[in-house]
């Protein structure tokens, strides 16, 4: 089966127009993008192709499972709202762009998919269990020079920069948060520094290539990361409440993911911190020591609830979200700057 | 402990000087090219170093152990043989690319450090026992990304291009080995496939690159570039027959990794195709199935000593290391272009 056909079958019509529900503020950026999201969709099922037939076959899997697309989406958008491509041009590089993004974010979670030995033992496979650990690592790395290649076919050094160092970024907020894992005596510090490796510096990049290929000013270059990296750290404490939140079955994700693997989150330090001795006694036991039964999970979302853990980390995020809407204020007033504040407000008000 | 004290501490000397015993083809190249081997260590110190620390202790680990370098000497040299940096140049973009290259590689090696839960069900973790499949790949992906960042630096749009070409056929040459893992049914046709893509790319790139940096004609370059592959396709076939040489001590290399992961090179291919019913089924138990007791690995050898499997394999090698040898004709003699004549003699006959 062919790329084309194996993503048309996963995703009638392609994932990014199915996310979210019509009306919310993210549908509305996505109708307003509506060609260049088409134009980018076409550059990844383009892209991903390759002799060896199991890697479009997995790429497909994982780029149809994507979900929203938010990374390239915030790449046409801040393209746009930076007047590239002017009218009457037929530049297509914040389309490469944006398909580039998306490559390197399915690179890490083709990545992330890998499971450590001593996950496996505890039967904790189910994340890459239909291809495997090598066959993840292999065609993440084949993603990622794909992405690579897109930016050299841009030809800006800029750009390369940017994206570049991103990558860079990433990784080390990756390998931060495996050395930081099961250990409660980890601080704010070293998880916020985590979620801007592994989280915000790609939505950085994502949305500072923007002012690149329009040429902009360094003061709506800056902006547009300063945006990036607040709504990036925003949408991971997010995602971070989510995995503890009681209601998940309407956004299709499976609650408790961060639990079973003793991930370090907000959540966790809030309710390890708040809790009396034996609760900590319980989050030693469970995230520190991954000693876990199955009754733990209903036990630590009732400790969450008992401090307020998911109210105060989606606080956490609402004020990081008022700072990305701040960072807009350099540009002048426009239905795009508009959109994109919305769906800033977006990545808090999902999870309410 | 900092980068440099634990590499100083692993390898005095640096591990480049200290890979091939005194007077071989390999150590006059070396000698010839002794600062730039040592600014390039330099730089691979330098930038492997990262605020996370187990990035720099895991990646030091493995430059430490990390052998004879060929690949970044092959920069090098060619980049010398080419006339770069020119009398009285300061340049030092081979020594960066030569950085780049090794970095590639290194991230290769971790990332072919991940083991598939099967194997690792049948207690085959020995390769990554150390750190971890998570690490390995995180730390694999950091590396990547600075050698990314190496080349984005040096500014040449066609150096990015030869090296991301490079690195997206490395992991489709690794995909295909997963893929014809396993498999007796796969032909020399896709061995060589996976041997050009997982070796030969990344010695082709190294080569080219000299080529490039010295700004010499297109004839020069594919040369080089032809050079690289068929000492990649020669180096990677010995490699493959000493997985199956019985008198491994001197290498420091252990025997039977391949025949235990499965794996289908050209002296299995050999063996099993020359062998009778029951030999055939001896293969397809053991490396179809990975079905191993342990005096299958000590059958596999006598079966390719039968049938002569290992001397055909390095009859191939030696067919291609002419090859690559002829490439280098379009050169004027030199010192440089005959030291590198003996490297390439020298891949063959170090397993004699």
């Amino acid at each position: 089966m062919g790329v084309a056909a194996i993503l048309s079958a996963a995703t009638p019509p392609p994932a990014v127009d199915q996310a979210a529900p019509a009306g919310d503020a993210l549908s509305a950026l996505m109708a307003m993008l509506h060609d260049d999201i088409a134009a980018t969709n076409r550059a990844i099922v383009a892209r991903m192709d390759s002799q060896v037939a199991l890697i479009p076959q997995l790429a497909a899997h994982i780029v149809a499972a994507g979900g929203k697309r938010l990374r390239p989406l915030l790449t046409l958008a801040a393209s746009r709202l930076c007047g590239y491509p002017p009218p009457g041009d037929a530049g297509q590089r914040h389309v490469q762009l944006a398909a580039c993004v998306e490559f390197i974010h399915t690179a890490t979670l083709l990545h992330d998919d890998v499971v450590d030995e001593s996950l496996l033992r505890r039967g904790l496979a189910s994340a890459n269990a239909v291809f495997g650990n090598k066959a993840s690592v292999l065609v993440g790395d084949f993603l990622f020079t794909r992405a690579f290649q897109l930016m050299v076919e841009d030809g800006s050094l800029k750009v390369l920069d940017i994206l570049c160092r991103a990558s860079a970024t990433i990784s080390e907020g990756e390998v931060l948060q495996l050395v930081i894992q099961n250990d409660l005596a980890a601080n704010e510090t070293q998880y916020l520094d985590v979620i801007k490796g592994k989280t915000a510096a790609l939505f950085v990049a994502a949305c500072q290539v923007g002012a690149v290929v329009a040429d902009r000013p360094a003061a709506e270059e800056r902006a547009l990361a300063e945006f990036g990296l607040n709504l990036g750290i925003a949408f991971q404490l997010v995602d971070d409440a989510l995995d503890y939140a009681a209601d998940q079955a309407t956004l299709g994700k499976t609650v408790g993911d961060d639990f079973r693997e003793g991930k370090i989150t907000l959540p966790v330090l809030h309710a390890y911190h708040a809790g009396d001795a034996e609760e900590q006694a319980f989050w030693r036991r469970t995230v520190g020591e991954l000693d876990q039964t199955v009754t733990d999970l209903a036990q630590a979302m009732r400790l969450m609830h008992r401090h307020g853990a998911i109210a105060a980390t989606l606080a956490r995020a609402a004020d990081f979200v008022a700072e990305a809407k701040r960072a807009l204020g350099v540009f002048p007033p426009s239905v795009m700057r508009a959109r994109l504040m919305d769906v800033a407000d977006y990545t808090v008000n999902r999870a309410r």
